[in-house]
C-alpha cells in the first residue's frame, strides 16, 4: 500500500507508492492506459471492469453493476489511497510517515465515451453533482478523513488517464496544505472584518464587474483578480454556504451556472484540456473543536483551471505564479461569447 | 509592465503581465520561439539579438556584446518583473497590489546551441556557477529585493522557450511564499533543537545510505524522503552554508556533483526534460532585523525535478503530490548507473 510522508522542512506532506517500484518509470505506461471505447472500464456494459459500485442512479429497473445508470459511483481501481489500510502515525529516524489510509473514489459522468461533461443536458449535470454531494457528505461520516475533495481532470495534459468524463474524490486523513491555507487565511479575515472573506470578494466583483464570466440568482463565476493562471475561473454560490453539499436547494442554477461557464470557455480556447477542484469545507466531525467557527469564515467555490501554460523553475521554486493573461482580458472574451445552453 | 496581485485568501503572490492582453491565449507564440540555430539570439555571433551584457566570461581580447566568451549573463528581453518600474505597493478596492519591479537574467551557458550544461569541462560548470553566484551576491546588495532565485528550465514541457543552454535569475521585492515556507519550518526546527534541520538530513541520509546519489568531499546527492516528484534529487554542501556563493571554495566539488549526478539522471532516465532550482538564504541585507537568525537555521541547495508526471487536480486542489516512484528506488537506479565525468 501506498504511504504518506512528512517533508520535515515545509511540513508537506506526499504520498509515496512504495509498492510499484518498477525500472525506471515508463511513461508509455500512462499512455497506454487511455483506453480506446472498446476496452474502456467506464464505458455502459463493461461494469465488470470496475470494482463493484458504491452508487449509482440508475434505471429502477436495472441491476448494480450491469447497464442501465445515468451516473454511476466506484472505488478507483488503483487508488492512491486506501481504505483498508489502518490509519498509523510512525517515526523512522528523523523523518515522519502514515499509513496511506484514504479513499479514493471515481464518478463516472455518463455511459457514453465520447460525451463532455458540460455538452450533457441540464438535468444530468445536476446528477453528477447531486451524486457527488452525497459521496462527499457520506464520507465525511468517518471521523478518520479531515477532508474530502471532489476534482476533475480533463484531458492527459491535465493529468487525465481514460478519456471517459469522469471525475474523482480522495479523502485524506490530513487536511491538505494548500486548504489549511485557505481556511487559515478565511478565519484570520473573519476575525479582522467579521465577514467572510468570499463573501466579500463576491460583493468586490460585482462591483467592478469586469471580471464576470456568468451570473444567475443563486451562482456566479469569474476570473479572479489574482488569477494565477491565464482563463483560470472561480464559481461560487452567491448566498454564504460551508459545504459544496449545503447547496442543495439551488442545484438546477449550480449546474447552469457550471455548464454555461465551461461552455464559454471551451468555445473561446477551442476546448482547452483543463482541471477543476471544488474546495468544500472541512470535516468538522473530525477535530471538531479546531475548526468549530470555520462554518461562518469559509466558502465553498469550484476553481476551473484551463492548461495552457506551463508551470516552469520559477514556480517551482517561489510558489509565485507568472500569468500573461491578465483576468480582465480572460473574463471579457468569455462573457461576450455566445453560448447556448 | 507587469503587475503583482494578492490572492486575499491565502497571501500569494501572482505577476500579471497585464500589458499583453491578446486575443485568446496563443500557444503557437511560444511554439514559435524554440528558435532555430541560425535565429537563436543566444548563440555566438548573435549578440545583437540580447540586450547589453551585465556580465561575461570572454577572451582578454575580445569585446563585450562581440563574440569570444564562454559564458554571458543578459538581462530578459521578455522580463517578468522589470528593473526600471519604481516599487511602489498600492490597494485597489479590497485588493492587494505591487508594481511589478524586480529584475530578471539569463545566464547563457555556452556558445554552443547544441550543447547540454553537464556535459560541458568540469572548469566550464564551474564558470556558469561561479557567475551565477556573483549574480547573486550583486543583486543582493539592492536592498528592494527580497529575495533572488537561480533555476534552469530544461525542455519545452519543463517550460523552456529557447533550447540553447541557458539558466535564469529572478530577483522579488517579495520573499516568496514557498521560500518563506521553508524558512520558516528551518527556524522552527532550529529553535526546537539548536541545529540546522538540513545538516541533520544530511546525516540522516548518510547514516541509511539508501537513497544518496552521489558524494564527493565537499557535496552530496540525494532522493529526499519526501520526494514529491519520480527521481527528484536534491544536492547540497555537506558543511552548513546560508548562500549559494558562500560554497566559493569548494566550487570544483560542486561542479562535479552536478555534473555527475545530471550525467546519471540523463543516462537512467534517457535525456530527461527538467527543472532545476536553487534555494539560497533570503537577501540579508533587506529587512535585516527578520532574518537576523537565519543564518544558522537555513541551508542553501539545489531542488532537481525531471518532468516525467502531469500534476493535476487533486495536488491543485490540495498542495499534496503522489509519487509514483519511491526515492529508494530511483537512487538505486541511480547510484548503480556508471557515469564518466
Amino acid at each position: 500500500m501506498p504511504e504518506l510522508r512528512k517533508d520535515p522542512v515545509t511540513e508537506r506532506w506526499v504520498i509515496i507508492a512504495t509498492e510499484r517500484g518498477k525500472r525506471p518509470y515508463d511513461a508509455s505506461e500512462i499512455a497506454h492506459s487511455w483506453a480506446e471505447n472498446d476496452h474502456c472500464p467506464f464505458c455502459a456494459g463493461h461494469e465488470h471492469l470496475t470494482p463493484s459500485e458504491i452508487a449509482a442512479i440508475r434505471d429502477p429497473s436495472s441491476k448494480p453493476n450491469g447497464p442501465g445508470w445515468q451516473v454511476r459511483v466506484v472505488p478507483n481501481k488503483f487508488p492512491a489511497l486506501g481504505i483498508d489500510t489502518p490509519l498509523a502515525k510512525q517515526g523512522t529516524g528523523m523523518y515522519d510517515r502514515m499509513t496511506g489510509f484514504g479513499a479514493h473514489e471515481v464518478i463516472i459522468e455518463c455511459p457514453d465515451h465520447t460525451q463532455t461533461l458540460h455538452k450533457l443536458p441540464i438535468e444530468n449535470i445536476k446528477n453528477v453533482l447531486a451524486v457527488s454531494q452525497n459521496r462527499i457528505e457520506d464520507l465525511q461520516k468517518d471521523t478518520r478523513f479531515r477532508y474530502v475533495l471532489l476534482f476533475r481532470n480533463d484531458g492527459p495534459q491535465a493529468g487525465a488517464t481514460i478519456a471517459h468524463p469522469h471525475s474523482q474524490i480522495i479523502a485524506t486523513p490530513i487536511t491538505p496544505k494548500r486548504v489549511k491555507e485557505e481556511l487559515r487565511g478565511a478565519e484570520t479575515y473573519f476575525k479582522l472584518k467579521e465577514r467572510c472573506v468570499f463573501c466579500d470578494i463576491i460583493d468586490e466583483e460585482k462591483r467592478i464587474g469586469e471580471r464576470i464570466v456568468y451570473e444567475n440568482e443563486h451562482f456566479v463565476s469569474f476570473c479572479p483578480y489574482w488569477s494565477r493562471f491565464p482563463f483560470e475561473i472561480w464559481l461560487l454560490p452567491k448566498k454564504h454556504e460551508l459545504n459544496f453539499y449545503s447547496s442543495r436547494a439551488h442545484l438546477f442554477e449550480m449546474a447552469l451556472a457550471l455548464k454555461t461557464t465551461m461552455e464559454k470557455l471551451s468555445q473561446v480556447l477551442n476546448n482547452p484540456q483543463y482541471n477543476y477542484i471544488v474546495h468544500s469545507g472541512p470535516n468538522m466531525f473530525a477535530r471538531r473543536g479546531y475548526w468549530q467557527t470555520i462554518q461562518d469564515d469559509y466558502h465553498w467555490h469550484f476553481e476551473i483551471i484551463p492548461r495552457l501554460t506551463k508551470v516552469a523553475g520559477f514556480e517551482w521554486g517561489t510558489g509565485f505564479y507568472i500569468n500573461p493573461t491578465p483576468p480582465e482580458d480572460a473574463a471579457k472574451y468569455l462573457r461576450e461569447a455566445n453560448v447556448f445552453v
